[in-house]
This record gives structure tokens, C-alpha cells and sequence, in this order.
């Protein structure tokens, strides 16, 4: 019997971690949430600039999935949501900042246009 | 006058190179070249099983616009055309295989279930 070689695949997992940061706005809200620490969700909404309310409460939601945000829930009235990081997002952080100065050189690396430098 | 606050944001370059890798095939493209060294396309179509030519065209047109890939073409008859990975990839590793140790941790730690340890 043959195995199946997608299921099997050794990056299997990364790709699905990469898929979910990858997707528009994810990254933005992690920023976010890192510099304001937990926040309503109005508040949060309001920080991005562009985000739908159904786009972030769907982007929420698989961060949350993933273990990376959690959802606080206060039964006042009116209730008051909050979403923060978890403590998972630490080590997170360290790996993005890594590639994040990576794909920072490799861009400058790529352009070498001296767009500031050009006389008249 | 306002700034467009997305084409400022700190985590555009991270995104982009985050939507690169995170493509379907990309990842297992990386691990084949990275363990089989430059080889012919027909060579690199085969070992991903279930791969189009199409797709994979594209694929290692978007791992050359990184910088990731390159593609060296010897005017033989026929001409011979291999794909391999650049030095760039060596740093891009390192960073990966740190993430995919995450990932593979969370991922353990989310599944919580014995699966080899049910007693009938």
C-alpha cells in the first residue's frame, strides 16, 4: 500500500503555522496587540486602519485557534471582550524578528537603487 | 496631508516574504532542491508528487524573484535548464528550521491526545 505523500510531508506543519501568519492583516494585529497590550475589540478595530470587523474577528479567531491570542470575556454591562497575547507569542516574536531582518537585507540587497542619491 | 498608514506599517516586508513561503508546494519545493541539490525540471516535477507543470513554474518564478533559487540554462541540445538554491537560502534555513521546531511543539502540545495509549 502506498502512504499518502502529502500527509506525510515533513513541512506539513510549518506550512500550516506560515499559511495563518501569512494572511493579510495577521501580522498587523499581532503588532498591535504586542504594543497595547489587551484591548477591546472596538479599540483594536480602530488601530487598524482598514480592517473590517469581519475580517478581524475572523482573523482573531484563528490566532486564537493557533494559541496565540486568547479572548477575555467580563459579563458587565455592556459585556466587555478583550484580546490579548499569550505567553506562546514570546518565542514567536524572536523567530519573526529573525526573519523580519533577514527579509529586511535581502529587500535592500534586492533594490540597490540609491533613490536618494541621484543629482540633478 | 495623511500618510497611507499600510504602505508604512513595520511588518510589510516580513508579509511579503511570509506570503511567498506560505504558498502551497513552496516549503516542499525548498526541501527537495535543498536535499537533491540543482536538478532538471522534469527531475524536480517528479519527486513533488502531484505538482503541475504550471504551478511549479510559477513557484520557482516567485523562488527567483527572492533570490531563493536560481536557474542555470546550458545550451545543449536539448538545452539542459536546473534549478538550485542560493546562498541566500543557507540564512532562510536556519530561521525555518526554528519555527518548525515551534510549531511542531504547539502542535503536540494542542493535541493532548494519547493516541497510541487507548487500552481496549
Amino acid at each position: 500500500m502506498k502512504e499518502n505523500a502529502n500527509r506525510e510531508k515533513p513541512c506539513h506543519v510549518l506550512h500550516e503555522l506560515l499559511e495563518v501568519l501569512a494572511r493579510p492583516w495577521t501580522l498587523h494585529i499581532l503588532c498591535v496587540l504586542n504594543e497595547d497590550g489587551p484591548v477591546r475589540f472596538g479599540v483594536l478595530r480602530r488601530k487598524i486602519d482598514g480592517i473590517s470587523s469581519r475580517v478581524l474577528t475572523e482573523r482573531l479567531r484563528s490566532l486564537e485557534a493557533k494559541g496565540f491570542v486568547f479572548r477575555h470575556y467580563k459579563p458587565t454591562v455592556p459585556p466587555a471582550v478583550t484580546y490579548g497575547l499569550t505567553e506562546r507569542v514570546q518565542d514567536l516574536k524572536q523567530v519573526m524578528t529573525d526573519l523580519e531582518r533577514l527579509a529586511k537585507t535581502w529587500a535592500e540587497e534586492d533594490v540597490e537603487e540609491p533613490a536618494d542619491e541621484i543629482s540633478a
